[in-house]
């Protein structure tokens, strides 16, 4: 691509937060638009909670805690231990700071403010020049189905049960009638670049792509597409992506990542230490590129992101 | 009253936790039940938010802020500072301790669980060992018809608009059909002593004497029904009964108690500036008893525990 064009970038949350703070410095926000998981999303003691969404705009800020992760910097735990004192559900931590960006997105959405509109304000305010759309505005929960506990959501598989227990398949409760919110399926139409974000290919891209037509957009635009395997020396750098593949039949590999994708996207960037698994990548039909790919180290996300505006 | 028999208490928030703070020394607590306004509860950001039950639960406890005079001591406002972020409504303040109890509230009330069971859970983690209970189950709401906004809520009357505009006429929304919640109707009946707390009565009291069978279960042992007034010297202590009494047609004085609740009260504490008032009073066919009221000076919480535990 040239450069000048639109970049669209399909995003979970940790690994799609840290890329966007880079692709922000690369692309006019005008031009870029970030289409984010919410099968990841609960309800909890009422609240409408968004952890991806919060995620890319904490992390994009600048705001989340280095020391954690995830959240915010600053944070406090006061309701969490009031919580404790009444034996609530208190094994999905709320903190202080981040009550109030679920208080103002639920009281708006029960205003009947739609998600997107209400994802937009919260970016808004944090700074965040760019789009940041959620998938769909409808409900659509990523449900795990598992070998001891049966079905469980994503949060009490993810945070409940710290996604340690083996699991046998994976769905999207509502994905099927669920419609892409206004503005995904244009952005994924006009861009130039569609990037997939070293989000897990399983449980944080598959929930973005089962919403309708979304897959079929990136199909249709396959040569555009560019995905960076999260999977670096057969291992997942944060989360049970490597498992969930070989859970689901695959390999916890660069390689099962580029078959996991093989019909949705023409070219993997692969990390330097999978250089020797290029060879297999091509022979999916997938075209591998090779680059440092690890976002933590100095200069590699600037890098990343001249790489993935360029090849 | 001997003093050996169990007590029942008709309770708004501040002037009412104040009472009971001094009832639990003087009554055994399987001998005393609350029975509490939820006219004042809202739904608010998502969350199911209960004033008075919890400004008696957090004042008997001794944890309410000494300098406020509501709310929890020890509290922050992280999430109350985030909303305001995001330009939410943040009329409401919320601290983060609280929130945690409107978390644990709404959860437990979305499971499936009644107010009553709620609120017993959360009075007890707090060392609270008498009776609590909402007067109802069901949604109740206390509706203000102001000459200036139209139809509010009673929160958006009290905090809102800091209850300084003036009011025409209050509703008690959803009242007809409200059952009262399982215990209350009994303990109205087996109670050697009721007594009416120094609320609003306008607001506070009403709305309770509003569900169905209590005003009745209060006129049928009015003999025993003794009331302390919440006006002294034609003031209010806290809070616009003054006001409300005047703007619906009665005197801001403790005459104008008396005839507030003729039909319910056989006995009315009044302070002892309001003692030339007595007459009046007993002329309206309310037995007048003078003593001090103001439950902050020393020892007058005791004594008037007392004095309502026997005459």
């Amino acid at each position: 691509m040239t450069g000048s064009g639109s970049v669209a970038v399909i995003c979970g949350g940790v690994g799609a937060a840290r890329l966007l703070r880079g692709l922000a410095r690369h692309v006019e926000p005008d031009q870029l638009i970030a289409i984010a998981n919410v099968g990841d999303d609960m309800e909890l003691h009422g609240l409408h909670i968004s952890p991806d969404l919060d995620t890319i705009v904490y992390t994009v800020a600048e705001a989340v805690s280095a020391e954690r992760g995830w959240g915010l910097e600053g944070e406090s735990w006061q309701a969490m231990t009031m919580l404790g004192r009444y034996g609530g559900e208190d094994w999905f931590s709320l903190g202080d700071r981040d009550l109030g960006t679920h208080l103002y997105r639920t009281q708006r959405l029960r205003e009947g403010a739609s998600l997107a509109d209400v994802t937009g304000a919260i970016a808004r305010s944090w700074g965040i020049e760019f789009g940041l759309l959620p998938v769909t505005d409808d409900r659509l929960r990523t449900m795990v189905t598992t070998v001891d506990h049966g079905e469980i959501t994503f949060q009490e598989y993810f945070v409940g049960h710290q996604h340690s227990v083996p699991v046998t398949s994976v769905r999207f409760d509502g994905a099927d009638a669920a419609r892409p919110a206004p503005g995904v399926l244009t952005a994924l139409a006009d861009a130039e670049r569609i990037i997939v974000a070293p989000s897990n290919p399983v449980v944080s891209i598959d929930p973005v792509l089962a919403v309708p037509g979304v897959r079929d957009a990136l199909r249709s635009r396959r040569d555009d597409v560019v995905a960076v395997s999260p999977i670096i020396g057969g291992k997942a750098l944060k989360g049970p992506a490597d498992r969930l593949l070989v859970e689901l039949g695959r390999e916890a590999s660069a390689t099962g990542v580029a078959e996991w994708y093989t019909d949705e996207v023409g070219t993997l960037v692969i990390d330097t230490v999978d250089a020797a698994r290029a060879e297999a990548i091509a022979s999916v039909g997938v075209r591998p590129v090779v680059a440092p790919t690890i976002m933590s180290e100095p200069g590699v996300l600037d890098q990343l992101c001249e790489l993935l505006l360029s090849v």
